[in-house]
């Protein structure tokens, strides 16, 4: 069966020779005789594994020496915990920025353990756009943010600087763009996007800022223990990381993090022009704000969004079908989707468009 | 190269079937033209996946209609902070039972949580027995135990009953014999010895157990938000759970639990014949409560047990070698290893104690 155009959300295309290597380590790891879903952990082979993957994030994404890099698991929704777990406690306060599904889901852990103050929301827009103009209280525990909504499909281009600690969920942009590490405190994000597979969780923070922690959490909450043991207090996801190595092996090939943002740019400004130009569909998100990773628009109306739903899906195009909250399409463009599946996408509309105005013109005449 | 007999402690060995079907779907998965890692979780194909391992633990278990199995990431260790949060609270107590590394592990995170009473423990000969004579007040929010002790050695062969709700940890001896599930009231397991690959967490609870845990807790700790959203609040660890359906279905044609249970029987009653006929080895395990999973022995001098292990790995055997704390070698037959690797390292001790007994003999003429 031919190769599908995966636009999907996440779990999400990975590169082919990603795969391939993968499906050759499941049978024999190295030579070794072994499957990498039967070595140990701690293995120096698989401790070597760990120790590159946190290498090419510290190459990749210029990461300072005095930032550690961990990897956990649970994904963001875990994290959206763990933050406010190490940071935030009765009587501190943490500010939270309100730019949609996953940000909301965020807020709602964090008020577990303290105060939290949404000093700046678009959900009076159906957050289509990201609040640029605010104000908030300098002294929290620290400001979070979410660079990316997955859902909405708008992107944070500016971070607030100068302020309290930064914190930021990057699960669905992290590797897609260069980012100036050092504007943050913790980064943290689900690797299912732009890192590899589901089951691990990436998270880049400042020493200072994660020595400042509360000391009494439980042990697989605590930074400080993920990075005093090399990620390996207790077994890792050794199959998810060993794939996130492999697929940043293969980023720094493609040029690294800025190569592969041009070519990520050249994609969105593909697939916008063809929604800006197509008279049956149109973006949900402003201008300004619109995400280079989630690509979300609507059709004009029922009848041509199940319509080209289908005629999609008979070309290969996958993924496509927006969040039931948003409707209509969301067209995800991830680090492995190639430029040719966007030309397929864009030429698939432009397509349906000429059969579908042919039909409308016969029904009327 | 040929292929290993892999005795290592986890992430473990799994059948070559299990590999070999995995090593596909990461090319392409059911023939869809995606692969397994890039699918989306909430695809009706993994949503199957997930239903069928669901199933698969429910009859190979025999697990109860008024039980949930949920599937979770970060180990037994997020457990054991994770069964303390749900269900102990400043002012309540909980029963520990320690029988070595795992279990002291588990009583450490409790104790952020509430009261912990440690009723009986095994410390005072290093772990090597299970407690049996012991009294614990029966009014505790829960008793906790550890069915198998990975590093030690030694496995409960019989579960306190009648008293206090009972949760166990059973990351090393699940699916390997048949235990009755109504006897407990949570088992939790990381699955990287007999369920699948590193990176998932199989929990097993009562309804009405879970039903009373506290409410103002984090989402991602939380077993009834992981058992109203079927596992999938948040993206769970894919790839992981599908090979873990495979083993499960691999473990049902070997005659399910039952059937596997007389194999892994007779694999211990084996090895652990060589141990004791050896002169050159023995158990470290008290006889009733010696582990068939992981069995532990100790060389005579440390001559024999650098020479034993070089001697061993010319074999292709591997993994063998004891946890830092203990010494000497640790051999783990989980469920995959077949009976021939076990006849193999059995055969290379008795060779290897008539060529050390010959060199000695020559040496001493």
């Amino acid at each position: 069966m031919h190769k599908k155009h995966n636009f999907g959300a996440g779990p999400c295309i990975l590169p082919p020779s990603v795969m391939e290597q993968a499906a050759r380590a499941v049978i024999n790891w190295r030579g070794m005789g072994l499957s990498i879903l039967e070595v140990s952990h701690r293995s120096p082979e698989f401790e070597d594994v760990v120790l590159k993957t946190q290498l090419l994030v510290r190459e990749l994404l210029a990461v300072p020496d005095h930032y550690s890099i961990l990897f956990l698991q649970g994904g963001a929704s875990t994290q959206f915990a763990m933050v406010a777990m190490n940071f935030l406690d009765t009587g501190k306060k943490a500010a939270y920025l309100d730019t949609g599904y996953f940000a909301q889901k965020a807020i709602k852990e964090a008020r577990l353990f303290g105060e939290v103050d949404v000093f700046a929301s678009s959900g009076d827009k159906d957050y289509t756009y990201i609040p640029v103009d605010f104000n908030y209280d300098k002294q929290v525990a620290y400001l979070h943010c979410t660079s990316n909504n997955t859902i909405e499909g708008t992107e944070m281009f500016d971070f607030p600087k100068g302020g309290a600690p930064l914190i930021c969920d990057m699960s669905s942009d992290i590797f897609s763009r260069e980012i100036n590490i050092t504007d943050f405190d913790l980064i943290y994000a689900g690797a299912q996007k732009n890192m590899g597979p589901a089951g691990m969780t990436l998270v880049i923070a400042k020493n200072e800022f994660i020595n400042q922690a509360k000391k009494e959490i439980p042990s697989m909450m605590d930074y400080q223990i993920f990075r005093d043991n090399m990620s390996m207090y207790n077994t890792p996801p050794v199959f998810s990381i060993y794939v996130a190595m492999l697929n940043l092996l293969w980023l720094k090939d493609q040029g690294g993090v800025s190569g592969i943002e041009q070519k990520n740019i050249a994609k969105a400004k593909l697939l916008y022009a063809e929604i800006d130009r197509n008279p049956l569909f149109h973006g949900t998100a402003d201008v300004e704000h619109r995400s280079r990773m989630n690509v979300t628009f609507l059709a004009v109306n029922k009848e041509v969004e199940a319509g080209f739903l289908k005629f999609a899906a008979d070309q290969g195009i996958v993924g496509i079908k927006g969040y039931r909250t948003v409707g209509g399409f969301r067209a995800s463009l991830y680090n492995a989707l190639p430029l040719s599946s966007v030309e397929i996408l864009v030429d698939a509309m432009a397509t349906f468009e000429k059969e579908y105005s042919g039909k409308i013109a016969l029904e009327l005449e």
